[in-house]
């Protein structure tokens, strides 16, 4: 490749150096500036591909295919564009970018994880020790999960923060995908924790399962010889006036498919253990789970080497 | 922004330093190689952007939110995802890189320019002479298009050589976006070049229009503060026995448009003058337009400095 006619942030190259500017500048006065920034970078981005693996007419044309097959793939209950994301480590990074925090101590709070299609608005609060299996499933493990949350700063628990729980049944299915068997809300639900912090719930150990293959994530996995597994896990989302929000997925440590998530979204203290439970007749396994929410206004320790731009 | 932690090809970061390389390594070892630096080179950029803008949840929440509205703006005769690519400069890009051409003399053939979202490989071939006005517009200004199409190092004509010309009415709109008023294959044609390499036929002075802004790519213009207007132009396709097709698009020098194409497929040696003709009862303007063909097996000048990777 020349090293000549590089313009202003793009990598060099043999083509016109005025190109990528002119659909930048394309934009105008009236952009919102942060958009600005975005596009300006997505743009170069793009482009600096684009001339870097000289795509051809042919690779262009499967990728307006490709994208159009995301959207088509879609629907009000399959978010195919999110689970493109993910695949591609995107949901993971951005969850990595905006969740950055280490107090005055070095200490960290819970770490969060990504999202995912799967969460509803819609979940309803529970009392605490009910449960959220509300159309048991044959293979299903029912599990005490308990647990305290706790300020990273003060380490005193916190009353009253919000712990929502949602999570695929045993056949690898969440409520809204599979309408014959789970009702609405099935294995979902919002938990209050008690004046010491405390919660406890009933659920399912988690089971591993395979995104949809039958749209736009299918193609790419079988091109890249992928597989579509994720780990089991259970996600969560805590929430505590005057706390920071953390949204998390916890990952039992015995599952194959930790070290190889296909939508790489496993961080090493979000793995977990489930024990054997005797003294309870409604489960066979214990889980204990402990959080630690930071403050809104709590300080952050100033990093090293790692200042904003 | 940290210079520390810089993976193998990515700018400097202050993030996991892994993270990109491991979603490239997920591929599997069945991996097309071509398709293994396509998308490795994709991946890299992408997560790239994401870490150089800092992108926040709410804003990858709405670029996925985007790229669905993309493919369900689509239909079987919209392509949205083509627009957008188009709007973004990649198939302008796109086709530079496939179609840099120079002989031994210094001299080009024939400019290419995007195909766009229009072509019909439908379109009936037709006796030199003919119209491609089959629904005549009420504003349409027919002209007589013709001119000689010769081989680029020779200089002698090509004899059946095909144009396939393609054109929006006097409304702005294409045959299969405008069933109302158009029957298939209006202004569509193929002519075949005579023993002098000579077509001619009858066509529309073309008529500067909108791309479509109700879908994806008018959410962009409206946030990108663009407009979304291309100049007037009308479509070809040239091919001929042992030649490399072109596929351009010519612009009247006139049009207000030419210097800020919304699809920034417009080149210099693509403007074209139209001209008041009086001795024809059928056309009130002439447009005359020769075309330069390379050989398949013509020898290809080398390049000074745009050597390829």
């Amino acid at each position: 490749m020349s090293t000549s006619g590089a313009p202003s942030g793009s990598a060099p190259h043999r083509f016109d150096p005025n190109f990528t500017d002119a659909v930048i500048n394309a934009m105008g006065p009236n952009t919102d500036p942060r958009l600005r920034v975005v596009m300006s970078s997505l743009v170069r981005h793009l482009h600096d591909f684009t001339r870097e693996v000289e795509l051809t007419v042919d690779e262009w044309m499967a990728g307006v295919k490709f994208i159009n097959l995301i959207g088509q793939t879609s629907t009000p209950t399959r978010n195919e564009a999110h689970r493109m994301s993910d695949v591609l480590g995107l949901e993971s990074l951005v969850d990595e970018i905006a969740h950055k925090h280490v107090n005055e101590s070095g200490e960290e709070p819970t770490s969060s994880s990504i999202l995912g299609p799967f969460w509803s608005p819609h979940a309803p609060f529970r009392e605490l020790g009910g449960s959220i299996i509300q159309n048991p499933a044959p293979n299903g493990q029912t599990t005490l999960m308990h647990g305290v949350i706790t300020d990273l700063d003060t380490k005193k628990p916190i009353t009253g923060a919000v712990i929502d729980i949602w999570q695929a049944s045993a056949n690898g299915r969440y409520d809204f995908q599979d309408p014959d068997n789970q009702s609405p809300n099935n294995l979902r639900g919002k938990f209050r924790t008690n004046e010491k912090g405390e919660y406890w719930f009933y659920c399912y150990k988690p089971t591993a399962y395979s995104l949809p293959t039958d749209g736009a994530a299918g193609e790419l996995f079988k091109a890249l010889d992928r597989h579509p597994m994720r780990p089991a896990h259970i996600h969560l989302m805590m929430t505590a006036e005057g706390y920071k929000p953390v949204t998390t997925q916890i990952y039992p440590r015995d599952d194959p498919y930790v070290s190889n998530d296909t939508v790489f979204a496993v961080k090493d203290d979000l793995l977990i253990d489930f024990v054997p439970k005797t003294d309870d007749p409604k489960a066979t396994l214990d889980l204990t789970y402990n959080v630690r929410l930071a403050p809104r206004d709590g300080k952050t320790a100033a990093m090293d080497g790692v200042a904003r731009l």
